[in-house]
């Protein structure tokens, strides 16, 4: 395998155990130590990639995010931007609802309340949301709903997870979303 | 003091240790040892009132949410239920805006995130949910109104907590939500 793809590979993987040790124990589990062992390499090649916890979760954070955005481009096809079809399929892929985005979410979500108290780990996202909410501004047309429909989303992300909304329940909420700004 | 009375004080200050160290250091500081170190009372006086981590991360969620009713109560004064006005006041007493709910609000989040992965807290979780949203929907006129509700001030909590939209901003979208169910 050529260097710079075995690279790439690796962090894959590290970013695959992240969302795994997430999913099974929680924020507290993603040490260094034990995506180590999670991901079956050694603790000096982890830190040959990250010298922390968080610089750690920041990557993971962001190979989730490629990863969603891969998605979202295949599950938009060729929908008009600013059609109900687009927002759908766009938003769809921000919540647990395929095997693939249920075993990153546990990972996002953990990463989120992590942010709540690390400066570090806040810069990027909130970077990210401005990017996202000036994009969904465009489709819905306003400022107001488009922070609406992150929260919205963010909110049912974590009620699904925990089990507080069904599947069918957060579905319908976000048509109700739609219908309303699509009339 | 009497017994009794000395109890409740004890727990009340664990809670507010619990919420203290999570504003500060997030969910991994929340251990036994640092909110016995953090509440200035023994390991072994923390250890007398909970077994598990959990177990404490538990009592100092119901014990946020006893505070939080008291708030909302207080905030709804003579408001009539089903009116705009009072579910207004109920559900800004779930964001983050005041002093008293920013110092609670990241020990939510922690719980949140916790629970996640945690069966033994999504049982409360979920029963405090099923209470929650059939209220809500009594008072907006229905279930997907309600679990709409609900994740738009969740998603709110952690982008407020996160600095990802501004108070203006959560003030308009509950504004929004609200003139439109009772427009």
């Amino acid at each position: 395998m050529p260097k710079q793809v075995d690279h790439q590979a690796r962090r894959a993987e590290i970013a695959d155990a992240v969302c795994r040790l997430a999913a099974r124990a929680g924020l507290d589990a993603v040490s260094l130590r034990h995506v180590a062992a999670e991901a079956g390499v050694s603790m000096g090649r982890v830190q040959h990639y990250f010298k922390t916890k968080d610089e750690m979760l920041l990557f993971a954070f962001r190979a989730i995010g490629e990863r969603v955005e891969r998605r979202m481009t295949a599950a938009i096809g060729d929908a008009r931007p600013g059609s109900r079809e687009f927002l759908r399929a766009f938003v769809l892929e921000m919540l647990p609802l395929s095997p693939e985005s249920r075993a990153e979410a546990p990972a996002l979500a953990a990463f989120l309340a992590r942010a709540v108290v690390e400066p570090r780990l806040v810069e990027p996202l909130r970077e990210g949301a401005e990017t996202l909410t000036a994009f969904i501004a465009e489709q819905v047309g306003g400022l107001t709903e488009a922070v609406t429909l992150l929260a919205l989303v963010d909110g049912l992300m974590l009620h699904l997870l925990t089990g507080q909304v069904s599947e069918d329940a957060a579905l319908a909420a976000v048509d109700a979303f739609l219908d309303r700004v699509f009339g």
